[in-house]
């Protein structure tokens, strides 16, 4: 059994991934956290727990006292709050995964200009592996610590790395046009969060300047082998969740639709959780799971691919990616805890 | 011209009541106040009006110095608030006509026990009109503050009077199992009102304690001339708007469903904003709008009756039937700046 | 490993038990039928099974030559249609479990006269079990034939058992106020299941005729040992999936909610999928899972006990509840393949 | 008094159109038609207008019959339609409003490579103007027969043409990347319009062949002064009404968003309808009303400039721009019957 803790449980993210831990044959509780409802079980925060699954919630700081009770750390905090007990953990000799922003940019500079908080400890980030299994998947077997990719940037590079390793298409102005669920606005008390402003509405915001264009950029660009620019435009949803990608993408060759088909079909054979779909996706068949659907259309004439991707927001782009980092670093079959299907309706 | 001050205008209802003000071509509105939005415009704060409709949020302070601006005070403020201010309005010869659940109770103990508030001017409650035009219509005209019925009460008041007038069905244990729309908990933050949260889900609330209890029983105790008791069940749809009231009542006599209805038709048959249906109302068919709608069905062997009716909350419920009001109060037609129906879609 | 077929595959309910069947560890699917989609692939109906299940749907007639594949035999068919083939399967030594509504009411006058249609093998009726695992666990383990209970009595007949079995309130007039998310029409083409016609509104139906009277009548009757008279009034809700059941009771004794309350978890103390719960029952806590989850709420002095039962329609009101069935039939645990909580969001 | 009839009325489109027409203060509703409906009052088909608004839908054919009733017939019929009863009208004298795509189209063959159907009279077709008042004013003044055009590029051209009028963007490959609610679906009988299977849903559909891309070409070829090619890319919105555009355009020369914007505010300086705003526009600013609203972000280094745009697809997408080309065509004020705004919740 793989003994892990949990701080920030409370968030949907975090409560996400709780649900799958729960799940999983192989992981054992050990303590999980939260700031904001510190000393409650966690069944008091959320009513699904009831009866059959509870723990007390403790403190971030109590958490740090515990860390020679666990093998991974996983950390669902906002941005800027992770290095310290990261460096905590990995000093105990504990594996971390991380959900949040910390360190997914290579670049502490980059990190530092787009979320206006410094690393203090910039060797914490080196080490730090980008938890996209599809593209680094050896790399995360022999890491400590993961920074599990945002749930945008998911849902864009895993639509896009095939056509870029093979350069393929241009990596100047990229175009990424996202829809997501309102989970991803977390459950923190916002105004433009509650029912009646989300439903029967729907909006594009933080155009040009969302934080997730940096780490977009930075994984096509390891992906063609270049810089890569990104115009990323996200919107919201009126939906729990799950997001829609929609990928504009300038071809550099002639290439015929079925031959990109070929290509992503060949790129992701080992790939459990992505599917390579003929039909356009729809978030209704993976939502609640740990799948990438992806379907391509592209018009030769004018030179342009439009690659649609989905995910459910909340597993494959975040607690379901992170228990899959976990799984591939404790040498566990990769699905573990992470096998079923969506319910359709 | 009406001359018009509304304080509490940024508040679902205080919104609404604003929206139709502004269409009404009777009223002009001099003032707008909003505690928490002060000084900014009020299409700061709903976007809706933006180019169309402008105006300074004031303070509710601000406000008490405008009165002799005004000839009709509108309030749209948490319950325990609008004593001070309607008493002053009426001092200053201007009329009132509160949203806020201040003067809705006839007895100001009752008022306490369930508001945990007291009247401070107990003279002004007394003076109070229950602005139910469809009952009170004649009282309505006369009064210089009337308070606006609450959204749960006027679903199911409407509902049931023509048989309690008639003492057709028994007043005690008056079921009135409610289901409204999210608006009715207002734009504050609150956890439970968060999209993702609503969405999806269903549930029941404040069993045997809504605040609404005390003044339905009122209102069907005078229409029955004598007590009622009710049994109030509110639950929260994943809807905007609109309120649907299922109400189960026990025939004192042997009565068919076509002599009820033939009874509401009658009842009714000066009222523009009910409409008797034959077939069960839906909230589609009335949202964005004035009209409450009732259908019926009994059954004699089990000498039960159920009447189902729908509102719009925001309208019937709070800021058109405060304009349906006002209309009675300075003599204008009793339509006028509410007739428009539901766009169905 | 238990050999299922299963027929009418393609409807909701059939697709989510198709969807249980394909999780559980001991079940094998041999066969799957659909009229209406005879000769696909069940991927090619439900996107969601893509890539990782698939099968061709047969249609009803050819499942009916493959019953020596098979151990047990579901049916998700509209009404009448599932008495022949239910006989030939038996006739087989292939055990049945009938999701549809041919086999629940003991009497088949009854059922013809709410259903208008005859049984034309009483005998089957007569040997068929109401498969509500919670009253009938022992009945169900030596059965050959189960009828799974509806989705409307399930929510009802939970909630109200233990009252009923101890006789603590009346069995005439008992009143329940269901509120049904959309699955539960099912997936025909009708005006009134359009997504712009649901969205936005809410409506009650079928008040007083509802088919799902008499087993409600039934089985509150049987648990009385008196008979019993239900007014059942269905409503429809904006979500995809999910009863919510409102019952008000007439007490026969003066009893606490808190003595309701340990009756109740007394009553239900080995039933994993009931959770009695002190807060009022919320769909989110529930959707997506077998459990059925009840809140109380008591007045003395109004002698009224009012009742809030959650289910998920497809899973503890369908598609869950046959294959709780077909494991105690079979000597499984009770919760194989069914041990999931509901994600919240 | 303006003697209107319309057929096709049953449709949403049709539907929202008659409730504008019904609003209308000069105009006289003489006959509406629905050939699927006939026979009917209309307030069978729609609940909404119960009580205060009704009249029987005739068919089609005898709807021809009576067009010298008339000053104008308004048509909404699915594609392929129109042309003959349009022809009629013109002999008659009456003026003829196409809610439809038969005369959207200048160029006669692109339309039946695109609809595959034949202008069997494509002199008519020559006649029509496109109904966009913002950009054809003067001309929808002397036509006798209008083509309203499409909600996706109402809310397409009305973005973009500003930038093409003055060259200030690229002509190829124009991105417009739309999202719309479901009610452009249309009421017809469709498994993937059903509540289940829309509701926290989100897809893209008909990619690189959408039947409005040659009619957004065309429009924005007509503002550039050349030729233009349009990526267009639509998606399901789970929402009733509303549609959001958004436009990826590229800078032929360095611009300021500023710049931009003064552009925007001069073009559409005397347009009632147009709402340039510097904030992202939200469909829940708009819905239920005839208003565009429409907001620019830019990014001089990437020489690209973003436009995202809403309208309301059944009024300024379809009945609402109708009544605004009639208003003209008849010397009325603009704004006539359209003058609301949204209710924001």
């Amino acid at each position: 059994m793989i003994k892990v803790g949990l701080v920030g449980a409370t968030g949907y993210a975090g409560q996400q991934l709780l649900w799958i831990l729960n799940m999983h044959k192989e992981t054992e509780i050990k303590f999980i956290s939260s700031n904001s409802y510190e000393g409650k079980e966690i069944s008091e925060v959320y009513g699904n727990y009831k009866k059959y699954f509870d723990k007390k919630l403790i403190s971030q700081e109590e958490a740090g006292t515990k860390l020679d009770e666990i093998d991974v750390l996983f950390m669902a905090l906002p941005h800027g709050m992770s290095e310290k007990l990261a460096g905590q953990a990995l000093k105990s000799g504990v594996k971390v995964i991380d959900l949040g922003a910390d360190f997914r940019l290579d670049d502490s500079e980059t990190y530092e200009k787009w979320y206006k908080v410094k690393h203090e400890n910039p060797e914490i980030n080196k080490q730090a592996v980008y938890g996209l299994p599809e593209l680094y998947r050896e790399k995360i077997k022999e890491s400590s610590i993961v920074a599990a990719p945002g749930c945008y940037p998911t849902s864009a590079i895993l639509a896009a790395a095939p056509l870029l390793k093979k350069n393929l298409v241009k990596t100047e102005n990229i175009i990424v046009d996202s829809k997501s669920g309102v989970s991803g606005a977390g459950r923190g008390l916002k105004t433009e969060s509650l029912f009646t402003e989300v439903n029967e509405n729907f909006k594009a915001y933080n155009l040009f300047m969302h934080r997730h264009t940096p780490e977009i950029e930075q994984e096509m660009g390891k992906a063609a082998g270049k810089e890569a620019g990104v115009i990323f435009t996200p919107h919201l949803l009126p939906i729990n969740r799950g997001i829609l990608s929609t990928l504009y993408l300038d071809m550099t060759e002639e290439i015929t639709e079925e031959e990109i088909y070929k290509i992503y079909e060949e790129f992701y054979k080992d790939d459990y959780f992505v599917r390579i779909s003929r039909e356009l996706p729809e978030i209704k068949n993976i939502k609640n799971t740990n799948i990438c659907e992806i379907g391509i259309r592209a018009d030769i004439k004018k030179k342009k691919i439009i690659v649609v991707s989905v995910i459910d927001n909340l597993i494959k782009g975040a607690g379901g990616q992170a228990v899959q980092a976990m799984n591939i670093m404790f040498g566990l079959p990769e699905t573990e805890g992470l096998d079923y299907l969506s319910m359709y309706v």
